[in-house]
């Protein structure tokens, strides 16, 4: 946090801010970047506010560290025109994880010209040149522009009502900004530059197009040294890139964007899943059903989805009536209106609560734009989905056992570092229906479940869900990133827009409450996630090949088919390479595919009846009779439980 | 069949067909109902037509019983008339299986007027009344049945163009008639009343709603007994019915007609069936691939599903764009569209293949009108789809190997009675999409693999799928009725509109061939099958519940979940029934919901760890260990598996 700090009444006001800093803050100065005196920015190189309080924003703030990467953007533009003297620059600011700066060139740079730029830039900054902030008339510095012959700062100075304007300048470079910037080229060191790319000036096509330079920094090495690990591992880990790596799902345009398909390995992981969350869910008394993928429109008006929450639908499917779309079907974007129809198709009793109702329901719901090329974003995703009816008396158990679940799931794939957050309606947007007692009821109850489970949590107002609060899982994945799964979720609105009852001990009709829940949220993300969190390297019981037989040669193929028909018999995921390649080639093969094990077998093994075991992750283990290893296999190949 | 008899030149052209037939054709005498002379029907009582061919018709041919039950309708409206005087007949056909007639009455009839019509028509029959035609001039028609106050007869007389018409008299009754009859009513004996029904004069509902009596007859009284046990069998094994009693599935309007909701028990059922199909999957080879529902228009206009076959789907899911119609989803009609895009996905080698990728695929087609109510006519269904994707030289071991897995699930069913149907394309319709050369190739194809198999089969013409010549399986089930099933289609027309290709062994390009095919055909109807066949009573390791425990008094509760527990320990589905109901009734319960084996535990069974067994279908098996019967469950739970 910036730190504030009180400038003295009886101060020389012609000393800079720097100065005084350095004088009576010693260790601030040192990570200052610039000020704030009440709403206005100052540079350290700025007369000293005499009698005022300063904020002092140091690098390591989040504005601290803007105003850093926007002075590297500075300093890369300089190195630029030093090394590409034609370059014009554009605009170049500070972003979410870095910088970058356009220049209308000869050429587009390319990622060859990162070096030399970078090295260009730790010359200037090891000069320490002093950066200075200059007040020009705006006629004055359109001309000089004008004279370098660079139209788009040009361009938008013409757009900028004031008289006067400031420019930032370092040794022979300057710059058109409204700064603040760090007082001297000395203090930026931990930069890096990314990538290139092409842009349009201005974003408008039918614009130049210019040549950008993605580039980040930090206050320390550190901080850049572990962003740029963190970068490479992202990548490596991302699943769009492994899915495709992998055989695991395909996005098709000719079926449509955001609908993945699985692919035989995806789609093997996924049954796994299931079949460990089902098997779980039989044991915690849930039913399964089945119910269609779509519904009569009126079903949705009844819940509230429609015409409520059209724009993020597909279309109704409708019929051709004179009135237009009046009549028709929704592709459902929520399971629970199926799953009440269930609900009503009986009458119920206080003995038949909880009634816990559990589909893999696939819904479908319209995103409107942005990247829908992986898991993350789609249209069409499978939700874990449970809806359980309850008396009002049950809420309180059965609320925290779904937790309980969660937290099983979680900890079973090795995602123990999660935080969960209460998300509450905003009272004052429209976007929820039900009355206000109803809401008020159910946060009550989620709240004082997670007090009860003694559960550290914050809340979020405006992200419960149009019918309920709920209580989220942010999950951190093995390299730190959060990532929004599982979620539980408290209504007392549907059952009453349904009019849902049952017969209590008393022989009256009562209301029943509903909980919404999903641990894994979506198949389709939360595949997303696992594949990412474990690299492309999953466990061996939701690994989608298990173990690749390798024969050393011809010969031994009839071997290495008895070995695979040895451990296919408990249903192992095994394939033997067949294939007329090396050894070498064939283990390196499936170390790529991230296959947990590998069993080569040559005349020892075929005689001895072993296998030669190579572990993805501990390497050669030698020879282990085949019974031992198949023991081991199906040990390791067990779908988990609670036990 | 009925038999051609030739009558001698120089026969006595006065006497009665009849009396000829009992001279020189005792046995055909006894059966015939009417003869057939070229195109005309002649009652036995018309004179000899001598020197010619004539047809006897015999009760047993199907025309044959057709008269048979327009003379029982007949006699049912004389018995009416005599029972019910003020009672006017309007129309009374033979329908497919049996007759009905209309009448206009004071009251409608009720089921309980049934059995005194019926006695009146036994003794009607025994009075063997001569059943006499006659001809008469159409206006002393109208005006006789003017007299008799029957607005329906002068109604249709009213309509009939030729000045004369005919009538069939016995006794006091007689009717408009074109004929033929049985000469007497002493040759009607085996028939019954079924049902009444209101129904409008002409089926229109703005004239007079009518009071329908159904019946039935058949040649010889065991046929009708046969007939009358089937159906009371039908009854009793109603998927509609039980579907509901044991709740198994439902049908909401809310949600749409012919889209069904499977319930817990059902749902249970259900994945058992898919576990088995899956596990079998997994031995075979297949891959499994999980798709979206929906797709992008273009797609299916590359398939050839759509414009042309618009009709029998939704409409499809449109974008507000100006065209209208043009761009848009459509809910899947068919999984083969995606399952060809996974296909490519990827360059594929000749190593690639064969490809087998499976599916429990959910499809929506839009069925225009009827009966949807059930399983066996639906609009949203889930196939157990697969599509094998082959070169032309693996064609026939895998298109044998899929009638193998085919009959492998039938025979694990106990559906072992079936006949296969060669379904060809009509080279007359222009409803089949391709080359007829492909067609050819893959009608040969089809007719060489059943016949190398020694399979009897039938050939339909016209019966093909659109893009493909197929081979179904048509299963009789335990009362003998015949189901459309699974089917294997061979297609070489979509490859060739998707160009589809592998590289073969040679490097170049070729195409593979298709095929696809479903065991169950769709789940939902083979639910429908598999309910009716087992009369809901499912063997144990498809029993949506396989025991339950029956604690005898309250203090046996805790020993009663004890043995539950143990069963539940390898996901046997137990219940408890813990109602403070008598012993007597929870059994009684137990056996209408058909559950496999009900354990009785008191003092004694809870002091020696042991259950009280009852058997659905053997009753009472006495006390056997705990241990001992949990082998046992688990033995015959397992999901079956060709080993």
């Amino acid at each position: 946090m910036a730190e504030m700090v009180k400038v003295g009444a009886h101060e020389d006001a012609s000393r800079t801010i720097l100065s005084w800093l350095k004088q009576y803050h010693k260790d601030l100065a040192k990570q200052a970047v610039a000020v704030r005196v009440g709403d206005e920015f100052l540079d350290l190189t700025a007369p000293l506010p005499v009698g005022q309080e300063i904020e002092v924003i140091s690098a390591g703030d989040p504005l601290g560290l803007e105003i850093l990467r926007h002075s590297t953007a500075h300093l890369m533009a300089q190195a630029v025109i030093r090394l590409f003297p034609g370059a014009k620059p554009a605009i170049g600011p500070s972003i979410e994880q870095g910088f970058y700066y356009d220049f209308a060139t000869d050429r587009p740079f390319t990622e060859e010209d990162l070096a030399a730029i970078e090295a260009e830039m730790k010359k200037l900054a090891k000069q320490n040149l002093t950066v200075e902030r200059e007040e020009l008339e705006r006629a004055d510095c359109i001309a000089r522009y004008r004279e370098m012959g660079n139209a788009f700062k040009t361009e938008i100075l013409e757009e900028i009502p004031q008289p006067t304007v400031t420019v930032y300048r370092q040794g022979e470079f300057f710059d058109l900004c409204r700064g603040p910037h760090v007082p001297s080229t000395g203090r930026l060191g931990a930069f890096k530059l990314l990538s290139v790319a092409g842009a349009y000036w201005r974003g408008d096509e039918k614009r130049p197009m210019l040549s950008r330079i993605y580039g980040t920094a930090f206050p320390t090495q550190e901080e850049l040294d572990a962003f740029l690990t963190m970068r490479e591992e992202a990548k490596r880990r991302d699943h769009r890139r492994l899915g495709r790596e992998l055989g695991l799902f395909l996005n098709s345009p000719e079926v449509g964007a955001g609908l993945p398909l699985w692919l035989p390995k995806g789609a093997t992981v996924r049954y796994a899943l299931e079949t460990f969350l089902r098997t779980e869910l039989v044991r915690r008394g849930y039913q399964p059903v089945y119910t269609p993928h779509i519904g009569k429109l009126d079903l949705y008006r009844t819940s509230g989805h429609y015409p409520y929450y059209k724009d993020d639908q597909f279309p109704p499917i409708t019929f051709g009536d004179e009135e237009g779309e009046e009549e028709g079907y929704l592709l459902k974007p929520m399971n629970c209106p199926h799953h009440i129809q269930i609900y009503k198709s009986e009458m119920r009793s206080y003995r038949d609560l909880p009634l816990r109702m559990a589909e893999f329901g696939t819904v479908y719901r319209f995103e409107q734009s942005g990247e829908l090329g992986g898991l993350t974003r789609v249209r069409g995703f499978t939700q874990d989905d449970a809806h359980l009816f309850l008396t009002p008396e049950q809420l309180d158990v059965e609320f925290k056992a779904t937790v309980d679940l969660i937290l099983f799931v979680l900890r079973t794939l090795g995602l123990s570092d999660y935080r969960v957050r209460v998300s509450l309606r905003d009272p004052n947007s429209d976007k929820y229906v039900g009355d206000p007692e109803n809401w008020d009821q159910a946060q009550r109850a989620i709240l004082q479940a997670v007090q009860d489970l003694g559960m550290e949590y914050t809340v979020a107002e405006g992200e419960a869900a149009f019918y309920g609060p709920k209580l989220d899982f942010l999950v951190r994945d093995s390299i730190g990133r959060e990532w929004q799964l599982g979620t539980v979720q408290v209504d007392y609105n549907l059952p009453q827009r349904f009019e849902l009852e049952y017969i209590g001990e008393d022989g009256h009709a009562h209301r029943p409450v509903m909980i919404h829940r999903a641990p894994f949220g979506s198949l389709e993300r939360f595949f997303g996630l696992l594949i990412e969190h474990f690299a492309g390297a999953f466990p061996v019981w939701l690994a989608p090949v298990q173990a690749v037989v390798i024969p050393i040669s011809e010969r031994h193929h009839e071997y290495a088919r008895t070995v695979a028909a040895t451990l296919r018999a408990f249903m192992a995921r095994v394939e033997v390479d067949e294939r007329s390649e090396t050894m070498r080639y064939k283990i390196r093969e499936a170390q790529l595919q991230k296959v947990p094990y590998m069993l080569v077998v040559g005349d020892k093994e075929a005689e001895e009846q072993t296998v030669g075991v190579r572990s993805r992750t501990e390497g050669d283990l030698g020879a282990v009779p085949l019974a031992q290893f198949a023991e081991q296999l199906r040990a390791e190949a067990q779908i988990p439980t609670a036990g």
